[in-house]
This record gives structure tokens, sequence and C-alpha cells, in this order.
């Protein structure tokens, strides 16, 4: 893990993003250790232009650059998995930058298995999450990989120095991340927002920094009703119409952003402990949770519910801190995920100026009956046996007042 | 527990609410056990006319009427303990009805102390969760009261023959609760829906039933800030006025109700595990859920916090199935509030049509430091511990992989 | 669940064991309902004569006997699933009673299915577990069936009662049976002894009462060694030998015995809350117990481990009250299995004089790594990394007292 | 934490025990900073000649040695804590290590802060858990205090190397300590053994290799009975006696030291994830543990003992992973000790041969109640009403079927 004992890697796959630190982290990779260098191009729908990107590694120098599109693996193989835990982070954070990277480094060793590479590159900081859970992955699915770490290694005390180097290298930096060049991650789920101008908790976001929802004020006026289709626990469609992992997320981002969904401004615990403020934009992700909730709702048996409330939490943190590849995050999704089976229905939503209201949900294997939840006469559930239950259920109390309990 | 063994009360305390239920149960009490009712009216801040409520159980045959403020001691008691555990059922549900119950119930044994009572009487069904957290209670503070529970004894078969009984013993019914008797429960914290309208929830509520809150298209234009302050814990003023604990309530109350906030619509597990169709109309405990937890974020510890999540679900399900007053949500309780010590500060909120956003928040006792958490070089952290961390946390993975674990 | 609306059952398939409970509710249930009874013999390992009680069932009244060998079964779907969690109910006990109703009941269905039967019945009291534990099973798996619970319908009101009857119908009481005829469950795993003699918790158990186990005054001088062999967290062979899975347990069981292992003395919470004296014996489950752990220590990554053992007391509950079948207990086996994948291996014990000490493991899944261990240098673990994982692990601590944090 | 930025520190204090790591630690440190240094000795209870010790330290070169009988407070605020919890580590381990490293860091900070010192140093190894409970202590407590730990900084690269370094320094080694110089810790509760000739985790300890407990074939023939008295969950006497925590913790050895009382050898997760095989000897632990848990079965609440039964794992971890000090661990106490009010009575053991019984337990606040436990007819509870309990529990399994649940 990281290149502390100087090996010389003969070729370094790099995860690059087109930005400043991965173009940076480029060029003084090539610099620093002179050997072929593949950089890697992820596709999780984050809406830039790839081949700019492309274009640019290129430009500074890499060997061969590798564009992948991993969106339909990224929605079904690690947000649904998520989505079906109805994961928060902090009773809050849906996660949309966590459940990227473990995918961005799990096929960046798959790209240098293809090209032969010894050695895996990252552009993340040495204080952040994103390092974390690329490394987390790597040493989960191969331990013995090189892994080099710019921003541990490198000379540069501060941005400052990374913007001269850029400069003496020639390292353009395009308008839009260069007035927030590091603040910025989007891909198909959500948009976050993190650096100095949030640095103060107690001030709001200044007026525009946010842009992929709308804000409220610019809402439409009229509520719009969105009804989405799950089978065991995964979402298939939206509006009548079955559609691909990434289709449902592209749909409901639409539909979110449209209405101002899923703004959320945050003070999170980093993986290392120190409290940062983020903002998070995830339209889709926020439909989701509530649709799923909404068809789940009919369908787990209530102790089953209860279970997975009290494991939630537990999972949540794993994801977050990069251990996604860890065997207790799988030991806890087997638990999740037998819950799932029966979990299949449509809910209805109805979004209206950034809010969302579950309106209706029905399920083939709903667990909802009238007959027990009618006040009316019925045959399935005699009152009287309540009584029974009440009795038994407080025998304890009984007996801790015969002890003369002073626990209460 | 209930008086299956034909007990003959001397005297009964009826928890009496002036709707259909519980008046039909005074005058069924009255007419079987023929010995002296005190009517106990608890004021949690439902917004009735508690007059009006009291001079109608004189009419239908109370010996006596008791009128009992709870306000300020449910909110400082019952619902702020809970805040403090930031409490959802469920994952959403902020419990306004559960922990009503508790309260009233301790507050009818303290009136049947004075009175000289030995049995409590409920209106609650044999079906739902009311009589479970009034029998809990009962059961735990005093196990040897006789408790009467008419729904459960009486030879009503159906709501039909409620209210024939009603007629024939000239109970009348207001409008208001005589269109939909049954289905509404309201307090300082929330108005909760139930019942035959709402009972296919696949189907919207319809218009013009829910009336505590604003729906959002009749919500103002423009959005409000509100600015909650807290000691321990514990919401203690509004907007830099210091107000009690129902003054902190009422206050949040109506700027949640004008901007629409707050409502759930929910299918939920019922205590003994039917499913039911709900919605909750929350005002003030959605803006205090997102204030507490704005202020935390910035004082608790990350691994307190991250305990504290894992311990919550548990907390909500006791607090849900009436066991506010045993051991074990005490014991929860004692662990919730050792983390809270700290949590002084204040959140600023801004409310818009229906949705809520933290905006701000901070605290004297504030571990987020921009030291920390800056990109820049600082003297509190050196980048290249995180290798060691690293290397460090991910030898269990080189461990796993030596010995051919397939547990990946 | 249980016949109180007076259906009259056509065919009742009663669990008969031959005991004093059973034989009285045999007569009773013929006597009451006058239909054809199939007594249904179940075969745990029970070590008693099954054709002495299959007679004695003939001699009563039964109109039909089955006996079933449900040994393997037992040891394989019940005991190991079990054994893989290290399953101890309140810290201690190994619920080798709880773990046989549930096949119990699930076998009686089978045979209520193959005979057209409508209706079961069984011989529990009306206080105790093991009603509960039989019927939950037949709610989970056949709610719609007729339930008869003797021991809650019958005129009865004390055992002495229940003697005359007996006497009156010439039931004989055998004569180990009949000193203490409702106080010993024995099956392959355990022998357990509750009642009169034991009701004093203050006091010891009379001598000679417990006879499965040796007493320690009586075990071998010498100590004996025993290897048990593991694949994917189940016993499959004993000292080299590969053996099903009733004949791991008999072997274990006659090795335990002669050296005086699994002796328990404990007060435990009944699932009605009521706390109960039971003396237990369980020789194999106490040398499986040890034996899983040795071999699982050496392959499960360290949080799995940690996460097993946070989920364990839950499991261990679920057992105990009876929910075997219920979704959540399912659930939780899932991740439990999970993690059994790779628990391969032989565990070696030393029993002696009532003890058992684990002297030796190994497993070809070993994570152990004497590389890793030793204090001598190594290659695959720097020391100063520590200084870096030790920083970077404090980071909130330094939060915390710059933040003045109370919280210590 | 530790000394990488070549801080020059003026006045060290060492933990130091007399062997040869503190040994080669102090002279190092003396050579390598030429500052003052206290030589601090903790006494747990280890049982060593600590004036000899003292003597060491000084013909070493310390400044001065401060030898503080620490024994009452690690009884009274280390240890009960810890056995008030029930806790053990990975299911098995007492933790007597674990337990006493926060302790000698707490006082090594007051003697810092006595002395005017500002660094402290310790000479746990860079691989193991004690530099963990150190340091971590350190930074919960004083986290601006320099910590030197030699053995990550110094250039021996073993063992062979340190024992070089101790030859040409004048180093003397002990008879005992010099045979298996770093594999043993002792203190009043346990002595702990590591290394060398264990570390074939298939393999049993050589023969003579243990010390503290008799071998069980060398234990005496007949049983010893021994009474331990608990109030609010600590344990308070022996035998009748009232006893300092010391006395009953020294009490308690000596008997189980004689009877073979508290061996474990197990192979457990380090907190770094590598595997340890390791063996302990915990005499008055085992006795304790016991002990507690059969007064505390007479008193708790059934869901109270549940509740702790799922809290303990985490907690134990937390000790084990050198958080004592940390506020998650005061906060799970918080819970465990409003549990433990009313855990005040007698249990009564019978130790033999290597193994202990519970025989009988009594307490003043006991919930066991032979009136429920009895099957005799009762006064306090009807056995129809289990049929309302289980026809009430059963409702969510006839839910289920109806809705066709696949979960089962």
């Amino acid at each position: 893990m990281s290149n502390r004992n100087n090996v010389a890697p003969r070729h370094i796959v790099l995860a690059f993003s087109g930005g400043l630190d991965t173009s940076v982290a480029l060029v003084w990779l090539k610099e620093r250790y002179r050997c072929r260098l593949t950089a890697f191009i992820a596709d999780l729908g984050q809406g830039e232009e790839l081949d700019v990107a492309a274009r640019k590694a290129e430009k500074l120098g890499a060997d061969e650059v590798r564009v992948v599109d991993l969106r339909e693996e990224f929605a079904r193989d690690y947000a649904f998995p998520m989505y079906r835990a109805d994961a928060l982070y902090e009773g809050q954070y849906l996660m949309g930058s966590s459940i990227g990277r473990p995918l961005i480094a799990a096929a960046q060793l798959r790209i240098a298995e293809e090209v032969g590479a010894d050695a895996v590159a990252h552009g993340a900081t040495g204080k952040g999450n994103d390092q974390i859970r690329f490394e987390m992955t790597f040493a989960a699915l191969r331990p013995d990989i090189t892994v080099i770490s710019p921003w541990r290694e490198w000379e540069f005390a501060s941005r400052t120095d990374l913007l001269a180097f850029a400069g003496r290298n020639g390292i353009e930096l395009d308008l839009s991340s260069g007035e927030r060049p590091y603040s910025i991650d989007s891909n198909l789920l959500h948009t976050s927002y993190e650096g100095e101008v949030l640095e103060d908790p107690a001030l709001p976001a200044p007026a525009g920094l946010l842009f992929r929802v709308n804000d409220v004020a610019d809402t439409p006026a009229e509520p719009e009703t969105v009804e989405i289709h799950f089978q065991s626990g995964n979402p298939v469609g939206v509006n009548g119409t079955p559609l691909s992992a990434t289709g449902v997320l592209e749909t409901l981002d639409a539909i979110g952003r449209r209405h101002g969904i899923g703004r959320l401004d945050i003070v999170e615990n980093r993986i290392f402990g120190m409290k940062t403020r983020n903002i998070y934009e995830a339209p889709s992700g926020a439909l989701l949770w509530h649709a799923h909730r909404a068809v789940q709702s009919l369908v787990l048996d209530p102790e089953v519910a209860q279970l997975k409330e009290e494991l939630m939490p537990r999972y949540a943190a794993l994801v977050y801190r990069g251990l996604w590849f860890a065997p207790e995050r799988l030991m806890l999704q087997a638990a999740i995920d037998f819950s799932q089976q029966d979990v299949t229905g449509d809910a209805v939503l109805r979004v209206h100026h950034g809010g969302v209201q579950v309106v209706g949900r029905r399920s083939p294997h709903s667990r909802y009956d009238v007959a027990f939840a009618t006040f009316e006469a019925d045959d399935v559930f005699d009152q009287r046996d309540s009584s029974g239950w009440l009795r038994v259920s407080t025998v304890r109390f009984r007996a801790g007042r015969r002890a003369g309990a002073v626990d209460r």
C-alpha cells in the first residue's frame, strides 16, 4: 500500500478525471517514475465530456488512455444494493460519492490486469475519504499491487504550489473547475460540493454555487406524480416503462432536478474523524429512498423490518468508510438481501417545490390487510386476546415491582 | 391488568377526551360498574376546547372532572428526551402519538392516587397501539391497580353498534369528529389520521382531509429563516428569544404549519404486527429533528455519533411499543443523554414550500475545525500519516488473501 | 392458534413423549374431542425406549402411532446452524431444549399432512417456553391448522389434579419420571432439569439428581485428548474418523459424559419474563462450542468476527424464544452462514475433570501468519506505520480537546 | 503523538517495568535525548519485587524513580466497571492485560504533571496492542504531550539486535525473563503468555511454561466452596468477610490458583488485525464473571438483560482496542451502570479441578419468584392468557402467509 519503498513501477494505471489534481498527478507521475502510464477514465455518468478528458490525458503525456462506461454496473451493482439497505450515513447522507470510488478502483484493477500494469495511482488527497475508498478496494481485491498516492508523496505543500506546478507544465485549468477546482464530485447519482466557500458551517452556501438541482424558487408551480416499479428491492421502471438501471436513474434524475429534490447541507464526520461541511444534490437517490421504503413497508415482516433498521447504520458506516469489498459489508448485505426477495411493487410519489410525498404504494406480496387494520368487527383478530397478551407482557413489570426494583 | 376477574371497582379514573369512544366508555362504565367515576382530561396541547369536554363529561354522568395542563411536562420530559435521540420509528415516523400516551397514563395514575381510586380505564380499542401504551405504563408504574379496557369487554361488535349505543344514550357527536370519529389524534406535536378513507394504501388521501399543515400549494411564496437554540440537546429558544419547552413547540408549530412542514404518509407496523396506513402532520418535530442534528453534527465525537445512530432504531421501537417506562428505555436514555451534554448551539433552517434546509449551525463546543478540514497545508495533519494508517488498516486484507479467503 | 372457538377437530396429531403430561393429554383429548388421534413420537436421541412409549400410546387409546427418527435432521439442520453462530442464551445456555421443539413441531406438521389431520396438539404447560416454541412453529409454517393446547384448556388446576386424573384413567407413572415427573428434557444434545427440588436458586441441586454427566469426583484421573474436524462451520468427524452429524454428537456425548463436561446451573429469563432456575448437562455442545470457536479463530476476518459477536446475542434470543422459523432468524442466519464458508479445519481439545481446554487448532484457510505475529523483524509490517495509524486514529481526541469536550 | 518532528524533550516519564524492553528503552532514551528521565513503576499487583526494579532503573541512569501502588484504583475503577459489563473479547478473553494499560498511562500522565515533564515514553513494540492502549490514553487525556515510542524509532531491526545492545550496555537479563523475555504480562488479574514457543497455534503450550495457576493434575482432590458478595454490581467481600477491591481480587486469586481456575488458550485478533496466539491465566476474573452473572441473573429485568448481552461485545472491543477513555466507552458504561444499581447479593461457587460451578445465588432485589416459576396452580398467572399472547404474537405469520411470503 503506497510506494514508500521506492519500488520502481514499470507501468502505472492512473484514475484520471481531467481535473486539476489528476492532471498534475499524471505529469508528476511521468516525471517521477519515467514509466509507462495508462490514464483510465471511468464514466459514472458525471456528465462531462470524456473525449475532452481523454485528449487532455494524451496531451499531458499518457501513453494510453482507456475510457470505460461503467454506468450500468454502477447503478446495478453498487447503487442498488446500497439502496436496498435504505442506507443513510449519519442519518442523512445518501452516499453518492462513497459508492462511486470502489467501482472506479475495481475497474482500474481490471484495466491493470488487461494492460499488465504493476501499479495503480489516484489523485485523491491525503486527508480525505477518497484515498481510503480507493486503497481499501485495492487492498481487498489485489493486495499485492503497488499503490501510488501522489498527494502523499509529492513535495507540494499547498494548493498554491500545485497551481504553480500546473502553470509551469502547461496544465490548463478549464473555467468551471478553475474557479473551484477541487470541490466538486459528480456522477449519475449526485453532485457534491466541499471546500473553501463552504468552510464556515454557520454560513449558507453562496447563491449560485449549486447547479444540479433547481432552487425551490425556480421549480414548477404544478406538482408532478411519478410512479416507480420495483422487483426484489430493485427499481426496474418508471411510470409504466421498464428501464435499465441507468435508465431508472437518469429518468428520476431529470424529474428530481426539475423539482428541486435531494439537496442536503450537512456537517459530517470524515473517516479520519475530522468534521467537514458538504452540500449534496442527489435527486434520484432521494426519490428512490422514499419509493423503496414505501414498497418495502407493505411487504416486510415487522421483525425483519426492525432488524433491518438496526443493521442499517452499521452498513452505512461501512460503505462510507470505503469498506465496500470488506467481508463484513458482504455479510450484512447477505442479511439485507434476504429481506428483499418479496420487495416487488410500485410506489407513487408526488414531487413539488423540493419536497417528496409518498401518496400510494402497492405490492403483490403486500401483508397489509384491511381485515387486520380495520376498526370494524373482523374474523381475524379477537380483541380479548389483547388482554392475554398484555397480562403476559407485563409479567416482568409485576415481578420488578415485587422485587422493589429501583431501575425506574 | 384488565378486569377479567370481575373485580368490582370502587372508583374509576377514566382518561376522557370528549370524543365518541371515551364518551361511550364513560356511559358504559357507569352503567356496568355503578361506581364513582372521575373523568380525567389531559391537556397535551390538542387545541380543543377542554371546558366543552369537561361539561360533556359531567353531562354524561362523571362524578368528578379533572382537567390537567400537561403541556410543559409533555414537551420537556417526553418529547425532548425522544428528540435528543433523533428517534424515528421505521426510519420515518416522529412518534407524536406514541410519546403522548405514557404521560397521559402516568398522570392518570397520579389522579387515581389523589382521589383514592382503585381502577383506571381508557377508551382505546383492542387492536391498536394506544391500549398497549396505556397499559404498559400502568403496569410499569403501578402494577397492582385494576385496569379496565371497555373495548375489550363490552358487547359492541362494531362501530355501528357503538353509534347505536351513543344514539340510545344521547351522546352527541360533534361535527368534526362525527364525520371521521376515530381517525384523529392531536397534540402539541402533531396530528395523525387513520381509518376508513385511508384504508387503501395505494390511494392518496382525499383532498381536504388534512388540516394542520398548509398544502404546499397554499404556502407563502417567500422562504422563512428560523434559528433554534439548544442547550445540552434540548431546544431552549427560537430566533433569539428564550422560550419554555411549550413555547418552543408552539412557535415552531406555527412556522411549520404556515410553510407546509412535516407531512408523512406511511404504512407502518403496529405493535401487534399488523400493518396500518397513517398520515401524520408534525411541523415542530420535523424542524427540531433537523435542527438538533445540525447542532449535534458539530459537537459529537465521531464514534459517539456512530454508536448513537446504531442505538436509535432500538430506542425508537421501545417508544413506539409503549415501553417508555420500561427499564431498557431508561438504560438506552442514559447512554443517549451522556452524549448530549455538549450539544449546545444554534441551527439556522430555511423553510419553504414544505421543505426544510439547514443552512447554518454553530456551537461553543464545536469540534469542526477548519484547520483539519482544509485542503491547504496545515500543522495538525501530516498527509503521510495516512499511508501508515492505510497500511495498518489493510493488514487484514493481505492476511485474508494469503489465506485464500473465499469470503469475498 | 388454539381451539377457543370450539372447532371440532376431525383428526389430531399429538406430540407424544410417553411421560405423564402427554399421556394425560392423550386420554383427555380422546375424551374431549372424540376424534381420530395420531400419537407422534419424535426420536431426537433422547435415549428412551421408544417402542415402550409407542405401546403406551396405543394402550391409552391412540388410533395410530408414528415414531420418526429425526436425529440426523436434528443434528444437521438445527443444532449445527445454531452452533455455527456460537449461540449462547444470556451468555451461557447452549439451548439444547430450545432447538428441539421447532423440529418436533415441524415434523408433526409433516405427519399431519401425511395423515390428513386438521389439528395438532402438544403437552406443554401454559406458563413455559415449550408451548411457545411449538406454536410459533405451527404458526410460521401452517397458520391455518387448529392447535390444541390441553394445559390451557383443561380443568385441572394443579399437578395434583393431573395425577388424580392419571390415577382414575390407569395412566402409569414409570419410576424415573414418577419421582420428578415433569422436570426433565433429554435429547441428543442435552438433559435439562427444572422444578420443585431446584426451585430455591440459593440451594445447590441435591446430590444424585443429575445423571447424564459424571460428577467431577467420578471422572477419570487421566485427561483425554479429542480432535474435532470441521468443514464450512460444521463438525464432520472426530479423531480422524469422518462421521454423520449424529455420529459426531454421539461420539462427543460419550467423551463429555465420561469427563464431566457441560454442566450449567443457571437462573434464566423465560420467554414470558419470569425467572426460572435450570440445570443443564450438554457435553457435546460444550465441546463443539470450544472447538468451533478454535477453528473459527484462525479463519475469520477480524471485523467479521466482531460483527458475528455482536449479532450472536440477538440470534440466541430468537432461538430461545421459539422463533426458529421466523424470517428474522433466517435473515441473521444468512449473515452468519456467509461468515462460515472457510471455517474448515481441526481443533484439539483436552478434557479433564469437567474442564475443556483448547490446546491446538489448524485450518487450510488460516489467516494466522507468524510473519505478522512475530516480534522479530519482518517484511510484512513496518512498525513506523503504527505511528501514522495512531496519529490518524487520535485526530478525534485532539479535536475533542480543542472543543473543550466534557464528555470524558 | 510520537516524536517524528524531532522535538527535543526536556523531561521524559518512562513507564518502566524492569524487563528487557523497558531497560533498553531507558538507556536508549537517555542516550538519544540526553534529557531528564523519570522512571515510573506502576504497581498493578504484578507480584514482582518493585524495589529491585527501582534499583535497576537507577542503575541504568534514571534521574528519578517513582513507584506508585495503583492496585486499589486498578481493581475498583478499571477491573470492576469492566466486570459489571461481563465483558469478554471475542466471546472468551477476560482482558486482564487490556484493562491495565489505560491506568498505567493515566497514572503516567499524572506523574508527568507532578514532575513537570513534557514527554512520556513506553516500551511497547510497534506491532502490538499495548502501544495503542498507551497512546490512545495519552491522546484522550492530554493530546498535547510528546509521546516517544522507542520501538518505532530506534534502529534495532530485531530482538537479536536488542539483546546485543543490552549486552553492550550492561543491561542484565534476570533468569526468568531471560528465557522468555517478552512473553509475559502479569498483574492482579492475570498472567498472559505470548511469543515464540506458542507461535504454532496447532501445538499445545510446553509443559511447565505456565506458572500462575495449578495444572488440573495438581489441584486438590476436594472441591472448595466460595461465596462472593456484591453491591450494585461490584464485589465487596468473600465468604462473609468485607474486603477492599484489592482484597477481593487477592482472595479470589489465591483460591483460583489453587484449583486451577481461569486458563485460556486462544487465537485472537489483535487491534491491527493480525492474529496472535495467547495463553491467559485469570483465576479471579473467571470466578467473578460467573459470580456476577449469577447475582445479576436474579435481579435484571429480562429486556435489560437482553440489551446488556447485545451491547457487551461492542463494549469489550472498545476495551480491547485501548479505548477506555474514549467517549463511546463511557457512553456504553452509562447504560451498563444504569442496569447494575440493584445487582446486590451473593453467589456461591464450587471450584474443583479447574472448573467453576455456580451452586447458589440470592439477592434482596431478586425478581425470581417461585409463584411465577412453579408449575402448580398460582394466582399470578392464568395460563389461558398464553393463548391470547400467542394469537397476538403470531398475527404477523398469518399475515405473511396470506401474502405468500417467500422469506421462509
